[in-house]
């Protein structure tokens, strides 16, 4: 399945969520990742990013989708690292 | 097409996107929106928001999707408003 992940976490957090984030997705831009998991790397993703966030203060949207997105498009300025890939 | 928008934007101009936005797509949470667009309205709304937003600083990331996607969940805060649709 491919996911679009876009969080919106408290700035003491951000860095430690970055980091996590990169084992399992690409880095698109501030604050969105998004990539093709197993169902199996998918839970694990979310099992432990429970608990590295603040469930009271953080939020983290997670698309699924049955394929990619048709067309991904930046207006201003592109911020894509998608080789920061750990 | 389903389209989901992901904005990265300096303060100053953050309340301006968003209200230019919620005439297009439902909000779903901090610089999140999506919905279905014609192609008309999509182009419409592109050529609008280039003038809106600094080409040089802001951040505008949009996913076109043949069709909406599978799932959306939210690990922690629910930020969800789609009532708030102008």
């Amino acid at each position: 399945m491919y996911y679009i992940v876009v969080y919106d976490i408290a700035e003491k957090r951000v860095n430690k969520v970055l980091k996590f984030m990169r084992k399992y997705l690409n880095w698109v831009q501030n604050s969105v990742f998004e990539g093709e998991l197993s169902d199996g790397q998918f839970e694990e993703m979310k099992v432990k990013l429970r608990k590295i966030i603040n469930l009271n203060e953080d939020s983290v949207l997670i698309y699924s989708m049955e394929k990619k997105w048709v067309d991904r498009e930046v207006i201003g300025v592109e911020r894509s690292e998608v080789s920061r890939i750990i």
